[in-house]
């Protein structure tokens, strides 16, 4: 048996690992832990504010500050942040889409005033926003003024920063909307090749074959073995091949992977544990398209955020397939494999189809086309799951319980409450300590950048040196870009969850009248949408509000619109605050007996405060969807 | 993307579950649940008594009577555990051995007495002596006798059992006892060409072609992802081949498997879960290759008996890879892989090249040259992961535990006392009941039979029908084939553990002076064979008894020989009758403070028993030689 390596070279991928919460003094502190034993790589999660322009003391931030990462306001939260850290030798990924360029040129602005080059920065702004209109939700100006931000940052990096890697293509969103993976593919090239069409005409040929080169991906890997060996396979041939035939330029295919959501389960959770160390299989198991870096769910993912354990056990895993299984020491054992060839080649195909048909449409018809698409794809996985057509383990088959893990570790939840009063007290001082004219002047050279599609990114540093916050350029920018985007609920996606659920009845055959919202910043909006066109299937009229509301106007609008129930949904782990504003607003304006269901990612420990703040019913990951209206008749009959 | 194979067809592999413990009433009312199920297939594991041809009111069967399995001493026995169930229609596996040639005649008996044409019996014997001799250990006559009556079970089976399948050659424990694919591969399969050599002369041309073909065999998969396929797809293109090339005959190879045991680990064992996932690619990847029937291990298996909930997870496991990851609807994905092919090609070389060896060394030969090999190759193992040279996560690497298994539910342990006490008093009842004119005729027709090499299974069976014990059939053949058989210590197993351990230094320049036994019927000697030679290379003096002696021998040897201390091996859960059992024959013999050692699959909660009955030390399996070498200097210079 020969082996193709000795053992003393480096990893063959990647083990990312989980990146926590909190604020930048003690992401900081985690960093230097990292730097400290050896690790070059620094993961920025920020919060639903930050990464969706408000500021900490925003209203709409309430609840939401230094929830899911780091609130990073200005400069001098970015300079706590990196307090001790060389940006010449630090390499720093960070998760930011719309706000992307604001934060690239707080970096930057970090680096000027260090004396550090800034061609030595390295790093990544995913800056990805298709995925965010169609399946994430954390956008902030129209499609195309986002395409045009998207746009400058590259330039920008392209000029500024050659080492950075100003765009990393998200197929992985995608999948886990319902997309198949020839769509996953097909999606995450488009999206590059909109966005590398859009520079390649204002830069040197020189530059521009860098930027290629700099395009990352990232991408999903699932359960379905076969489909997945061959997705992965695709993006790494067809990457190439097409940058080759449009570009001339022959990048190699370079990737980050985490295993699919979607198919994990709230029921058993323990089978998951087996779904994830499957999942790798498609990833790590070709040499040849092996991701550079791959990270791991807990396997109670559906459930919350994962403790210690499981963040062990997701750890553990990566650990055994990289020193157990030996499938690093050998080359690309699907290379020639007559079924995985085949499958490759069916799925480029698919993709290439995909990507044709997209450039004609252009960027903003794609997003319509895949949004609806996305829609169409949920509800036939969930109605091929509810029917049993799809078999999962634990959840339609095979229900009896395994229960062999301990509870979860209680959350150390950051107390987004507390650390957004303390950032609302510090950024009035930071606010008063500013020189007001420079301010002024610096908002007002971005505003005209904006306008006469200048350089934003200079811009940008500029007034974040004159100490700009997250909120005012955001609010800059509206000036030039309009008002917020909202995006409709729109598309038909309810094509065959419709068949399991029953017409609603009310008496005297009186139409249900149901408003659904998100309140806060939350994006994750599919399982919302996949309700309200069940709901309006069934026969009941829907007010859908849709997500990145205050829960005053969300209050308001029920009773304005006079609906029956209220639902909820939440992700981002802010429900208890949510379901108390509601119900206090509700109060206020005399409707304190309208009912309130909320459903998303609410950990069992949670129910029994959600019920004494009024809410009727509570929804996992697992409900079915009869079961849901069921209980939306219930609480406006119950009254 | 096409798939190969609708959804309605039968299922790709049989998952095997565990096989579970009890009396002959209790294992025949879960044969009648499973057959009310739907399952035609009855799986029968019996006792270590049973197994090594003692009756259940043996001295040396004491506390081992029903508790790895069920209890058969006669033909009422075999009544009760078939009971309401028609053997015309039954598929019975039996994993039994030394005893097969007369566990098949109590069935064949059942069968006559109950007007079942024997024509119809379908199932299988295990009767692998090769096995046996080199790695298990359940053997009961000399080397020669043995393959002479598993012979004879082959001959009788292709002359009266057409459907029935005489032999499942087990290359699982080679592998399990430190072989390399290409061994596993090359001796099981040479096993299989020594009994077909054997009976080829002795029957017709078309019986001898259904014999080859009535070969089945039962396999180990394991973490070592490209070895381990080539191995899995080696056997299956190297047994038609070989048949062909031998006999003229091309049979389907068919296997059954379980996932290997050696490389779970006690320590993290949440992580078996990921390791016993992955293990199942070999052997269900390969459409062309994939085994007829899987098995998987409890994660804990380290530990002792799977409770409740990692049967159930193991179960899961099984379902997941069947119903989500889709590899049963495509054809082989590893046919055509240039890596694959390569290493299978390799591994039927190899393979190839054993079985020729073997051949010329015949196979008295072939049972020594493995045994010396398998000492070898675990010590080898064990070497290797002690140094670190092999990496096993969670034991020489990433030793930060993951705890978030639930402790495993209590062991519902049969009560083996009881069981015994039971079945001693109704074997005298049985024995009392028969006629001793008839039981004298058939043991000497028995005798005469085994001496002229006659039909010893005609002869067993009408032995059965005039009442004839387990026990008694085994002692009337030890009149033909000598004594019981007892494997010497022999071969250099420490070729590199040696290294760790320091030379032992007693008071005086004395000798540590040790004696090393297992009590009872549990032929799993590797571990103590091991460290036999460890001691030794460390300069003690060992008193090797080896497995199958009464506690009151072990002790009696331990006094005579002058020892400083007793080392007691049980993987048989029987561990705490032995202990109180040897130390209250020490007492008799005046000896109650020569201290003892023990080892094996102990739980933790049965530690503080074993130290109040006097055990000084208790080690498993993670323990590590220096530690345990340790352990006897202290026994022996603490008095």
């Amino acid at each position: 048996m020969s082996a193709a390596a000795g053992s003393s070279r480096r990893p063959p991928w990647i083990i990312r690992t989980y990146a926590g919460f909190g604020d930048a003094a003690s992401t900081n502190l985690r960093f230097r832990d990292n730097l400290a034993r050896g690790q070059r790589g620094l993961s920025v999660a920020f919060d639903l504010p930050t990464q969706c322009g408000y500021d900490a003391d925003a209203a709409m931030a309430r609840g939401e500050v230094g929830r899911t990462g780091v609130s990073v306001s200005h400069l001098g939260d970015m300079r706590e942040l990196f307090e001790g850290i060389d940006l010449a030798t630090a390499n720093t990924s960070m998760t930011i889409n719309a706000t992307a360029p604001w934060l690239y040129a707080l970096y930057l602005a970090l680096a000027d005033e260090r004396g550090v080059d800034r061609a030595l920065l390295r790093g990544t702004t995913q800056n990805d926003m298709l995925k965010e209109f169609v399946a994430r939700g954390t956008y902030v100006f129209e499609p195309e003024a986002s395409f045009r931000l998207s746009r400058a940052l590259i330039l920008a990096s392209v000029r500024h920063t050659p080492r950075w890697n100003p765009t990393n293509c998200c197929g992985y969103h995608l999948m886990e909307s319902g997309a198949t993976a020839e769509e996953e593919v097909g999606f995450a090239l488009l999206g590059a090749i909109f966005l590398l069409d859009a520079v390649q005409g204002a830069m040197p040929r020189a530059a521009f074959e860098q930027a290629v080169s700099a395009i990352s991906f990232f991408i999903n890997s699932g359960i379905e073995l076969v489909p997945e060996i061959a997705k992965v396979r695709a993006y790494s041939q067809l990457w190439p091949d097409l940058c080759e035939e449009r570009y001339g330029v022959r990048p190699r295919f370079r990737a980050g992977c985490q295993v699919r959501s979607l198919t994990l389960t709230a029921q058993q959770p323990e089978v998951n544990i087996v779904r994830i160390a499957l999942s790798c299989l498609p990833v790590l198991g070709s040499a040849d398209a092996r991701v550079g870096a791959l990270q791991l769910p807990g396997f109670r993912e559906a459930l919350g955020l994962p403790d210690v354990g499981e963040q062990t056990l997701a750890l553990r895993t990566q650990q055994v397939w990289m020193h157990e299984t030996g499938i690093a020491d050998f080359p690309d054992i699907f290379a020639g494999s007559h079924v995985i060839e085949k499958a490759t080649a069916e799925t480029i195909a698919a993709a290439r189809a995909i990507i044709d048909a997209g450039l004609q449409r252009g960027y903003g018809a794609t997003i319509l086309d895949l949004s609806a698409l996305l829609g169409r794809r949920m509800a036939g996985y969930i109605a091929a799951v509810e029917s049993g057509e799809r078999v999962l383990v634990g959840v339609n088959a095979f229900e009896e319980a395994v229960a062999v893990a301990k509870d979860a570790a209680p959350e150390e939840q950051p107390d987004a409450m507390a650390i957004g009063d303390a950032r609302t007290a510090a950024l009035a001082g930071w606010r008063a300590s500013r020189d007001p004219e420079a301010w002024r002047t610096a908002r007002e050279a971005l505003i005209a950048a904006a306008r006469e599609d200048g350089d934003v990114i200079e811009a940008s540093v500029a007034f974040a040196r004159a100490g700009g916050t997250t909120g005012e350029w955001t609010l800059a920018l509206t000036e030039v870009f309009g008002a917020r985007w909202s995006a409709p609920l729109g598309v038909d996606m309810a094509a065959k969850a419709r068949d399991e659920v029953a017409p609603i009845a009310l008496p005297g055959g009186r139409k249900l009248r149901v408003l659904l919202a998100k309140a806060g910043l939350d994006g994750h909006t599919n399982a919302l949408r996949l309700l309200a066109m069940t709901l309006r299937d069934a026969g009941a009229e829907v007010v859908w509000l849709g997500p990145g509301h205050a829960p005053e106007a969300i209050a308001h609008a029920a009773v304005s619109e006079g609906v029956d129930a209220i639902g909820l949904s939440s992700l981002s782990g802010a429900h208890g605050w949510i379901a108390g504003a509601v119900r206090s607003a509700l109060q206020d304006l005399g409707a304190p007996e309208l009912p309130v269901l909320m459903g998303g990612i609410i950990p069992a420990e949670d129910h029994p405060a959600l019920r004494a703040e009024g809410v009727v019913d509570i929804f996992g990951p697992g409900a079915r969807s009869p079961e849901i209206v069921a209980a939306f008749v219930r609480a406006a009959t119950a009254g």
